[in-house]
């Protein structure tokens, strides 16, 4: 018996998207689904009550930095990540690989893995498929994710397909160290960047290996969009349809509904709680920087058309001048916002998917959103 | 009719301490009560909700701070001080007097007022009675504190006297000026120092103009704690019985119970939450740094004798991993339970005064804490 399972409940006959439920140890979510990230075991600024609060099922946290604080040594004493942080819903951990390739600039790639440096103290570090096994069996993640190399976008067809070939023998690797797969569901990630021969031979490479679930990788890394959408296009349907799909990093409103409009059924991205931070909200009707000046005598809630907490209590006027004074309890209510907005917006798309209306969801939210317009920012 | 109002319940037979009722416009609570320091219109990292959870019943917001960000105005144009912040409990707010005095070195004290500058931008500021009345109009708090100064400790007594009898006139114009008195209550506020002469004068002269409740200041700025317990021994009696008297700016547990004996009905003070961002919390067995290496691996809560919120869901290694990581939640747990240590010790206190046994409460909280150990700390 496989750890997670995906229930398939129908397609979108305007568009392909699936609507379906994912089942994992801690709980079923309903896909297409939005992941909050929880970094450091904590999904920055919210308490795990709230996450509940705004429907939040599913949260991802990070291999590499729980590796290295507090130690996944102190996790499984704790009684595994959920007890640790509190949380008894579904977690999925990457595999630690992204932040390898990302935040250590000093990094050796071998077949036996990577060797690399711990981008806070600069110590040599080395991480592996069995390694990233080892961590995630100690965190207790509901979902794991096989050890992978994420190349720099762009990158040539030659490097590609090398790390491609590598990936899959790591991601063997990782099936055969997986200690607890009647607990814990490990899933492959397809590689291949923009070429499409690579993304065939990657899914291929994988779905012969049977994971319960896949991700594809590699994408928001700085391509255009229509990049992205295009190798959705031709990358999703070589996954097998009774298992989740899963695209890593994906989080801007557009870009939830055009990955779901492809297949996809799981989102995660730092996007909502990062520009929350920094005094930025999504709203119905697009981005709103409330830390702006023309805000300070603004009485309105952040979105009119939200019924959260947040939108329910607070005003622009009151959030900017948190924020502007640096205050902790500000940068909550924006994170809390743009979370319980994205959680709210795949709630919508679910229904429009069970109605077989996305498509028109699409362009009437977009059109609201601001996506329609000439050098419309991304998010 | 005045705004505020204190309702005697009873006197403590073992101590003197005083169980009461404070009436405000928005709403009443119980004394001898603390109530938490919301500088900027928030009390840091906590929300309204969380403050209502923990029975905070009363809040205190600074003058100054809000008179520079957002402005007196927008907070009023907000429609005052409760609506801007979303807290529909009672507010006091302080005169921006203790401000002017510690936060900035260039001043110039006349009779008119204070010059001074922003401790900001350096920008030139006067600050006089009729101002601090107008901020607090604006501000719409339901308790007012007088303008007066705060001498520096120790001062000499010929600067004091002067500074005392300065502050009584302060006092009169602050009266004059007030114009919202049946919605806001004005409290005068007693300095002197150590001197008892001194005191006195000050009671007087601000016990015949008849405010609705008084200050003590100018306690807790350096002086052992024996003085002040000394000069609120001299002092308090000097007060009227049938109005609140509020102890400024103490917030550590022995003066608190220490404060209530010597007939202290309100105190405030930054301290719980200041040292929470630290990584250090109160508990019934005295001080624990959280951030401290020694809890790396103790799944025990911060303090097992606490029955709040955070010490039934978290331990003392995820919340020193959070501080560790400077995450947000971190100073977030520790904020919670250092207040609602506090405001739960305060219900212990006055449990202790109707059943005339807060001197018992006191040797036994003070022999947990460690008060009575050689060397202790403070708080
Ligand atoms: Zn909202
Ligand atoms: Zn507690």
């Amino acid at each position: 018996m496989t750890a997670v399972t995906y229930e398939h409940i129908k397609t979108c006959k305007q568009t392909g998207a699936r609507l379906g439920k994912v089942h994992t140890p801690h709980g079923s979510f309903d896909t297409p689904a939005f992941m909050p990230v929880g970094t450091l075991a904590t999904v920055k600024t919210m308490s795990p009550d709230e996450l509940k609060e705004m429907n939040a099922n599913m949260i991802l946290s990070n291999t590499y930095h729980l590796w290295l604080r507090p130690g996944e040594d102190i996790i499984q004493e704790a009684g595994g990540l959920h007890q640790f942080m509190n949380w008894d819903g579904a977690i999925l951990t990457d595999s630690g690989g992204f932040q390898v390739f990302s935040l250590s600039d000093m990094r050796n790639i071998k077949e036996e893995g990577v060797h690399f440096r711990n981008h806070l103290s600069g110590e040599k570090l080395f991480l592996s498929p069995e390694k990233a096994m080892t961590i995630q069996n100690a965190l207790g993640s509901d979902i794991m994710m096989a050890f992978d190399e994420c190349p720099p976008y762009p990158a040539s067809h030659d490097y590609m397909k090398a790390s491609v070939e590598r990936t899959s023998r790591w991601a063997e690797r990782c099936l055969n160290a997986h200690e607890r797969p009647s607990e814990q569901g490990l899933f492959g990630i397809v590689q291949g960047g923009e070429y499409k021969d690579l993304r065939k031979q990657a899914a291929e490479e994988l779905v012969s290996l049977d994971f319960p679930g896949y991700a594809i990788g590699g994408l928001s890394v700085g391509e255009p969009k229509d990049t992205m959408n295009r190798v959705l296009e031709f990358t999703t349907p070589l996954l097998p349809a009774d298992k989740p799909r899963y695209l890593m990093g994906v989080g801007s409103p557009d870009s939830l509904i055009d990955g779901a409009i492809r297949g996809i059924d799981m989102f995660d991205c730092v996007l909502p709680t990062r520009i929350a931070r920094n005094g930025t909200c999504m709203t119905s009707n697009g981005r709103l920087v409330v830390r702006n000046a023309k805000y300070a005598r603004d009485f309105n809630p952040i979105d009119e058309n939200c019924d959260c907490h947040v939108c329910q209590n607070y005003t622009r006027a009151y959030i900017r001048h948190l924020i502007k004074c640096n205050e902790t309890f500000g940068f909550r209510l924006t994170t809390y916002h743009n979370l319980y907005f994205l959680l709210k917006l795949m709630e919508q798309v679910r229904a429009a998917i069970a109605e077989d209306r996305l498509a028109d969801f699409r362009e009437a939210f977009f059109e609201q959103y601001g996506f329609n317009k000439q050098n419309a920012k991304n998010f």
